[in-house]
């Protein structure tokens, strides 16, 4: 191979990249362990069997399937949440309700296009065992706390019960799921060109809360969700077919790409691989899309390395005196890194500089005599020399 | 499907155990950012192009290859180094000296025996660029500074220079390499059987630190390790051919199941796909043997939830108040959870029980008349009884 490449759809995560994903799994998996929801992985490859026909056959065509070498027929994790339906029935010793949020790459063969990718990682939380509204209140909880924590200050978490749409058919549906989008009148149009009464988008918009509905929200509003951050929406539908009552999905003002996260109740899925209906009910959030937004509206961090300081080595003879500085510096917690290779000084700015250090610390032979060093800001450009002991104390102020 | 099972070699990690490897990985990776090494993630599949030839022909056999939907042949990751090395070519903009840190999963269609997996967590560390010994030592001293930060307190890193050898067939090396596990006269049949002198391993182990060695030993002094825990062994060689000179292990006294971490330079693996060779240094921990040391010495987390305490809801009136409690301790930054449905006491009693949640917070009707709360303790089997308010104060205290 002449160029090396990457498949398309699959990305690489360099330094910085992959220090604001890590900022943003932090967030959201600070407020899942406040919540009292743990983790669980499932493997990477599964049997085949576990996972096709379990998505539809949409689905099935994305499965990234191969045989091994053992001629087991075995597909690469395509959702997180077929294998917990396979972990519940596998671990009946755990514990019921089971709470537990995932973090895990899924693979899917899809064409890849603008937000699309053949490799991501999804992120869910759920509840599994309860039917009570108390359950789908504390998920709805988690997902408005979870945005707070990120810092999003204008989101709406739309709420709906799906069976409020009683017979109406799937197609009509998701044909009123695109009010939002497509406007009312559009909406309008395509109802009536597959059949349907232009009448029943004006019926469902004046649908009310179901007495569940109500109670969930109610109790969101208990558990400590400011009301504003709620809205009932009878044309909200997803377009999920396994939703059994509660669907909700979180839109971020000012973000156009799309909703961030969806979820709802889903009693039928979980029993997969049981004897009997697991209901449950929880949220996946569109990792992607949500970095996206915190990157938008400036909330990812700025730095682009972990090191706060460059110890920079002036001379073979000071080699020794910048090793034991970085070593006091780490020792303090700061997050010091000594240039590991022997440069020219102007060659280890220049790295400071390249990879956004903000600090760099100079101790030349003059320094060295009076037991003092340079303290360079990078980023304002200003200097300072301090008694090496006061370093520390410099940066930690900083 | 009648019995849902993972592939034999894969696991599931349950909440407990995944708490633990969540654990260990964030004492890892917090002194990773403290020495200003930075997060690289490549993809779970690449070209087969990529990876195959690049770990000898035994290892070709243990790839998980096969053709995708496009008929373009891939490759699950099989380690961390030929990903990075592909990166190096590919970003040429990448600061250098390159300080990166992976912690990925790997896939290896190796035969599945006590320790060995098809799936693993691998995790390196290594800089990329310089040659210098600087280099060598910040390499060392960041390995210690992960054990020690683990817990680990009577260790070994044992270290050598691979140039010491000489022009000794790596036939001999692998036999001499043996010598802590099989005993010096073993190691002498063995090298006589393959027609070497036996008097080699009496010659090696007289061998001394070469110029450069001595240096990384000083230069990790004075970064902070402890010389008690650095040993030059010269009769440490390390199986894989890649290494150039400097290799090490570190061993852990009281766990007999093998070194947890090995590295070393390697100069002529990360320029595979540039123009010309680029000098490396890193290493790998083993991840599952560290945390079962880690175990084995009790340095995990006892926890088997992140919940500290469950708030029980007494009867359907009494939902409110336990969904304000609920919301009040979290607040207060109290991981907390509220029993999601509607159980009898004694059944919610018996979740925090199974889930080992240390505490349980019990309003009965007599308790929300006076503003009060029963706060029982579930592993000490104490209870107390609190004005409502006081109760953060009384976990936060404990």
């Amino acid at each position: 191979m002449n160029t090396p490449q990457t498949l398309k759809g699959f990305r690489d995560f360099l330094p910085q990249q992959a220090l604001q994903r890590k900022w943003l799994i932090s967030k959201i998996v600070e407020i899942f362990g406040k919540f009292g929801f743990d983790p669980l992985e499932t493997p990477g490859l599964e049997y085949e069997e576990i996972l096709m026909g379990k998505y539809g056959e949409e689905a099935d065509k994305l499965l990234y399937r191969f045989s091994d070498r053992g001629k087991r027929k075995v597909a690469l994790r395509y959702d997180q949440t077929v294998p917990t339906a396979r972990v519940v029935a596998m671990y009946p010793e755990l514990p019921k309700p089971f709470k537990r949020y995932q973090l895990q790459t899924v693979w899917r063969a899809e064409k890849p296009q603008k937000g699309r990718y053949r490799e991501f990682l999804q992120c869910d939380a759920d509840i599994i065992g309860p039917v009570s509204p108390i359950s789908d209140a504390e998920i709805i909880t988690l997902v408005y706390f979870v945005m707070k924590n990120i810092g999003f200050s204008k989101f709406l978490i739309l709420v709906n019960d799906r069976t409020l749409f009683g017979n109406t058919p799937i197609e009509a549906i998701r044909i009123i799921d695109k009010l939002a989008k497509i406007g009312k009148e559009e909406v309008k149009r395509q109802l009536s060109q597959k059949g349907f009464s232009q009448k029943l988008i004006d019926e469902i918009e004046q649908n009310k809360p179901t007495e569940n509905l109500q109670k969930i929200l109610d109790y969101c509003e208990n558990l400590g969700v400011d009301k504003n951050f709620l809205k009932f929406d009878p044309t909200l539908a997803r377009g999920l077919d396994y939703y059994t009552s509660t669907i909700f999905e979180v839109t971020i003002d000012g973000f156009e790409s799309g909703s961030v996260c969806g979820g709802g109740r889903y009693d039928k899925l979980i029993g997969l691989f049981s004897k009997s209906d697991v209901p449950a009910v929880g949220f996946a959030f569109g990792f992607d899309r949500l970095l996206d937004a915190a990157f938008q509206l400036n909330l990812t961090p700025k730095q682009f390395t972990n090191s706060k300081v460059l110890v920079t080595i002036f001379s073979d003879d000071l080699i020794d005196l910048s090793l034991k500085i970085t070593g006091d510096l780490r020792n303090a917690g700061i997050a010091a890194e000594i240039y590991p290779d022997n440069k020219k000084l102007d060659k280890q700015l220049k790295y400071a500089d390249k990879k956004k250090i903000p600090w760099v610390v100079i101790v030349g032979p003059d320094e060295a005599k009076l037991g003092t060093a340079v303290l360079k800001n990078l980023l304002k450009k200003q200097q300072y020399t301090f008694l090496q002991d006061k370093i520390i104390t410099a940066l930690k102020n900083d």
